[in-house]
């Protein structure tokens, strides 16, 4: 009964259904009531007395800590079942920790759902996105619930849909969060060119910001960002952006993103930049002493066009964004591929669309991409991606190397035009380490005119 | 008795001492007599009679395949050893499996030594650099043999030291091979820029090689690499380069280096880039394919001074290879101060100093770097490196600039200009990521002005 479980009960209570609360502490649950006096939950104050307070299959929903806490649980809950009922986990779970959970349980007899549930607390209480991943007939039999407690897209459609089994449900979540990484990254690293490049100040960024909302980039990131720089700090009065430290924190989703795509083979370049900036910028104290003995460029003000090279910078975010999807669908394709999770990319783009930090227009792009093609086997293929390539290309490249010169960095932006031009290389220079590995250790290589194995005697 | 094994055994009896040798299989181990008929080695047939011929404490040196074939290795092999025997790993084994094994076989009163072994078959017959790890004292044992097969340094040391305890040694080595894939990927991508910008030839390609390797670049891999572009291919007459597939492989240390560093939260992110360039080098239908759709930028032909810019790629390749070792370096130190292995940081690069594959002349600044402070938190930081980066970081700027502006792809350059500039980076625009987060989700954040922890109502 932590924020989020507190709210996704009221959630539910709120669609008129009955529902049981349990707490490990008897305090909590009474706190709850005690907030929301006008919800009618039933609470209860032994595990017992909340599983028989249940209709059957029972469909019980744990918000508990990730890990341990969730196996605890779910072996203090397990006896008091009955064969069919539903154990729905919608925390931050690790994936391969669902899988068997999943298989555990499903020996007895139980049915499990590893869900994401993605919107903060607010979204919890007034509508997430939810991913759900298990057995396709348990989730049948919460989908209706599902179905009133989630976001609604922009065009009415619920922001829920079948996963897959076993830890589809999680993995994606998971990935989405990677993605919300790249996403943070990525603005993060647009403020820093706009400001230290062009100059722009706080009131300037949020205008910017604002503007950029209204098209393409039209998101909920960009969306706070916007109002972020207008943001007075109610201490000292000065804008709060600057009063805020620059040490970036994590909770390890984004890490077991880049660490999961490094185990099936996916470059996943992008997203992995965005958690190790975040590292580095937490290394504040060795940044500052960095600072006063690492030379830097010799700069001079920026003597270029100002308006258009913010326009360029949006362009430059905007490609970036959709290189940072396309390696993110593409570890979803490789993850679905090796555990036979047949994902459905499109619908979980349209989930994607309302309830969670990631929403935004462009979700509509990539879900039509895959109507188009379900077997797209990169989103930068798909026409609508691949004109803005076209069109874009020039300002990522401009920017990335105004950038580079003037030594304010991108990885982000570097990475994304590093994989672009990757991506669509008919060849690169991986035959000169193919020859090195067989010249030290080897390890043998293919030609280009032959198939096979081949040594050369490198002498 | 595969080529690792049966080499080491050779090395070892060519130092006058008595070595058994045993092999699951009769054959393999009549073949590795037949073929060596002057060494002195001791066939044994079963692992009974192989350990019943050595002197106590046993000295046995496992090199077998790394992961389950180790374990059911010793498995058999603990029965009949008595304690104080001493067990070596020498494969590439995971370091959190010689920390397993290691604590293990020390309940069974056994020795464990999980050591490293670099420089292929060439290096473990005439000397390789050796990372062993394990207990002190068992170590203390073998080191007088294993001084005698290592490889020497141009001054005549031994490469090889006592790394620290449990999986130390596979852990250095395990970074070891990361930065071997950085520095690989690195020489990769200096010849992709002189061939496509500059227009070098593979014999111009070989003569600049040649001229690098007698400066500050002097290492194996470059030196390798001359000769690679000098080599004719014996079946067609082409250039041997020319003809070998750009797809390149890997057996996964990089991978784990990546992930470990991830886990303990350093940034790695040139090593990682190079895994993820493998990653998609190997991807060659889909490039090719996206080759034909994806656009690139218009280029003109270079009409720069050529030999100022080779220059400034030598520069750009040396700047990030210095950038790519303080990652590594870091990370180990992360390690160290994580499993508590007191590593020596001067000892390891004076180690890597004569046969393994990273083996460079500039591995003597590194120890002499840390000699003259041992808790240097950045190599980047030592005077010697912080000169090279105020001379060069411009023609590394240049370098990327210059690439990125006409579509050849340079993931390694790039993300060591960015690392450079992050972390000499006074403020970041992490503020932006910990007011987003905390916007969404209430995360709190750090003031600039103040300790302790921070809420906004951003409403």
């Amino acid at each position: 009964m932590a924020v989020m479980g507190r709210n996704l009960a009221l959630n539910i209570e709120s669609r008129g259904h009955a529902v049981s609360i349990y707490n490990r502490s008897r305090e909590k649950t009474d706190e709850v009531l005690a907030e929301s006096p006008k919800a009618k939950l039933v609470p209860t104050y032994t595990m017992k007395e909340f599983v028989d307070s249940l209709e059957t299959p029972r469909r019980i929903l744990l918000m508990v800590k990730a890990g341990e806490a969730t196996d605890k649980t779910i072996a203090e809950l397990q006896p008091l079942l009955d064969k069919g009922d539903i154990l729905i986990d919608g925390g931050n779970t690790l994936f391969t920790d669902t899988v068997r959970r999943s298989e555990d349980l499903a020996k007895a007899g139980l049915n499990f759902i590893g869900t994401g549930v993605s919107g903060g607390e607010e979204g919890a209480l007034r509508g997430p996105s939810i991913m759900p991943g298990g057995q396709k007939q348990a989730y049948e039999l919460v989908a209706p619930i599902l179905n009133e407690i989630a976001a609604k897209a922009p065009d009415g459609d619920a922001c829920v849909t079948y996963i897959g089994p076993g830890g589809a449900g999680h993995y994606v979540k998971m990935v989405h969060n990677g993605i919300e990484y790249g996403d943070m990254q990525l603005i993060a690293e647009s403020y820093a060119v706009l400001k230290h490049v062009v100059g722009l100040s706080n009131a300037d960024l949020a205008k910017v910001y604002t503007e950029w909302n209204q098209g393409e980039l039209d998101s909920y990131l960009i969306e706070i960002t916007s109002k972020i720089f207008g943001k007075k700090d109610e201490k000292t009065g000065k804008e709060l952006v600057d009063v805020i430290l620059d040490r970036a924190a994590q909770k390890g989703t984004g890490k077991w993103t880049s660490q999961s795509a490094l185990d099936l083979g996916v470059p996943l370049q992008l997203i992995t930049e965005s958690v190790f900036a975040r590292v580095l910028s937490s290394l504040k104290d060795e940044r500052v002493a960095a600072s006063k003995v690492l030379p830097g460029p010799k700069t001079k003000p920026f003597d270029g066009d100002r308006k258009a090279f913010v326009e360029s910078v949006r362009r430059a975010l905007y490609l970036s964004k959709i290189v940072s999807y396309a390696q993110g669908f593409a570890q979803m394709r490789a993850a679905s591929d090796e555990y036979k999770w047949n994902l459905d990319y499109g619908n979980i783009a349209k989930i994607w669309r309302g309830g969670c930090i990631i929403r935004a227009r462009f979700l509509q792009d990539i879900t039509d991409a895959y109507k188009h093609d379900a077997k797209l086997a990169n989103l930068l293929l798909a026409p609508k991606f691949r004109e803005i390539a076209l069109n874009y290309q020039d300002a990522l490249r401009d920017v990335v190397a105004t950038a580079v010169k003037v030594g304010v960095p991108t990885p982000g932006f570097s990475s994304a035009i590093a994989y672009y031009d990757s991506y669509r290389a008919e060849t690169l220079p991986a035959n000169l380490i193919q020859a090195q590995r067989d010249f030290f250790g080897a390890h043998t290589f293919e030609r280009v005119d032959e198939k096979g194995s081949f040594h050369a005697d490198w002498g």
